[in-house]
């Protein structure tokens, strides 16, 4: 098959009406009134976002589900995306379908569709873009402006279990494994990162910041917290770690350490955001009512510096190269 | 210089009100009423779409002009993009500067704004990509499907000029230079693609189908003749070459193999439209009007095949491997 063959085979079915079949060279969409778009790309490099000599379903799932994120953290609703795929040549025809399976399980799932892209034959490493659009009514997007001194800081889910399957998925040993631990669930955390979408309306309703946790809990807080001119101070005790996660820390030398490692390594895919302590106990009986764990794990204070960490009763600053005490 | 420094000094400033200062994971965009959305994305790969070690502004410019003529050809006007970077990491800091100096002209030329993107170190060749989003009065996309037999075939400006900067930008000879000719006109219609805006009227109020000269006006006419069912029939020697290609090629050994040559490679960037008959004086008095070049080059006959060529009083059927009599 050919470079238009392969789109036509591939891409085409996952086509929205918007992507007119792929057959032009833009996509068309009639918004909603009273809706604002969200729109998201994020870009993933052979090698750099995933590992080396993979190329199919999983890579596709991967991508499309950490721009799915970033909608979710806004408290949107996705909508289409658009693809960019450059890829070798000799590898196109052999994963190029897997590829698109991928994307299919995930639009599905999501419910969401292919409005257009670019397909490109290159020699080297691949390099996958997608741009995801989504909605939100009108005035309701949760930026990652928007907390203040004294708003609480939330995140969803658990932590950890991405780091552990992104060791698996590049072949490092995972040491000691946690007792009973099923390892799938770490490389389904990488490769399966879930968008917290189940926490729209709390989202919506009581957030006044908000991001997806990429980059670590601990540097996507900052974020956050830079931008209301604060300082996140996290109590890391309450960081809600997966028993897996913590299982595998307390089996190492040094247990905070290990911690440390897995609050700032990202790709877990919950969503950090921050709330007026008025609104805590509501959030906590929305959550529980919904059956969805959300975990208060600390507070913007007044201070420079990134984030401040309260250890066992200590403080501690913590900067992306580790930690250090105050 | 790190990766965010050079995003918010290179990026930042390219940034729209959507855009949020690139300080959020997503762009934040309020449609307008009555206006339907345009998207599309063009992927450039160093070696493929421009010369190997060129990173600066001409490839940002020659990046989003490609974009912004696909937005031309359908009768709309630019809002915002989201650029994806993926380049090696030692060049960032040298050639990112000079990139987003090429992205700010364009922008400010067109009337659009950066409302997001990625940017990523790679250790080998450069990947850029834009998804350009832009708005078109509801309903009034001039789509590549709508053409019917009988429909006549237009292009607008020159055609040619591009394949010879392009030999200019990867150091090939054109020889002999035509007389007179100043070769930067040639590199600029190369470098710098005119996007059809000027146009927008005219395709708005007749074009039933249309697209942009991208792959050759030869291939571009294909996908149009092939969704209406029918085959293109061109007029050869109707083709508006440029002055500078017209000399060029009549100094080659085989005058209409070259012509043909020019009009296979694509990269010229105007519109091929379709239209019906009963329009073609009004096209032809609002063009004249408004001092446009609009060429009628053929129509669009019953039959399959691709594009069926008028060249000197003889039908030649024309395959993207060359042509061959019929």
């Amino acid at each position: 098959m050919n470079e238009f063959e392969l789109i036509e085979h591939c891409f085409a079915p996952l086509a929205g009406p918007e992507g007119l079949r792929l057959k032009d060279d833009a996509a068309l969409y009639t918004p909603r009134e009273n809706y604002d778009l969200v729109i998201t790309t994020d870009t993933f490099v052979e090698g750099v976002h995933f590992p080396n000599g993979m190329y199919g379903a999983d890579v596709a799932e991967r991508l499309l589900r950490t721009n799915l994120s970033d909608i979710a953290a806004k408290g949107g609703t996705p909508l289409g995306y658009l693809l960019s795929v450059a890829m070798h040549a000799d590898k196109m025809e052999k994963w190029l379908p897997a590829f698109a399976k991928g994307l299919e399980t995930t639009q599905a799932e999501f419910g969401c569709t292919l409005w257009g892209g670019d397909t490109t034959a290159t020699t080297t490493q691949a390099v996958y873009s997608i741009t995801l659009i989504g909605e939100v009514p009108r005035d309701e997007m949760v930026q990652r402006q928007g907390a203040a001194i004294g708003h609480d800081i939330w995140v969803t889910g658990v932590l950890g279990d991405a780091m552990l399957g992104c060791r698996l998925a590049t072949n490092q040993l995972i040491s000691p494994v946690p007792n009973g631990q099923d390892l799938f669930s770490f490389e389904s955390a990488y490769w399966r990162p879930e968008p917290a979408f189940e926490y729209r309306k709390i989202l919506q309703r009581f957030a006044t910041a908000a991001a997806d946790v990429s980059d670590g809990i601990l540097a996507d807080v900052t974020h956050i917290s830079k931008l209301a001119d604060g300082c996140a101070t996290i109590n890391f005790d309450a960081l809600p770690f997966s028993l897996g996660a913590e299982a595998w820390a307390d089996g190492q030398d040094d247990a905070i350490t290990s911690r440390m490692e897995l609050a700032s390594f990202g790709d877990d895919y919950g969503v950090v955001f921050t709330s007026e302590q008025m609104d805590r106990q509501a959030i906590f009986d929305m959550a529980r009512e919904a059956r969805l764990k959300a975990t208060l794990v600390g507070s913007v204070l007044p201070g420079s510096g990134a984030v401040s960490l309260d250890v066992e009763g200590q403080a501690m600053a913590w900067a992306q190269t580790g930690y250090r005490h105050v």
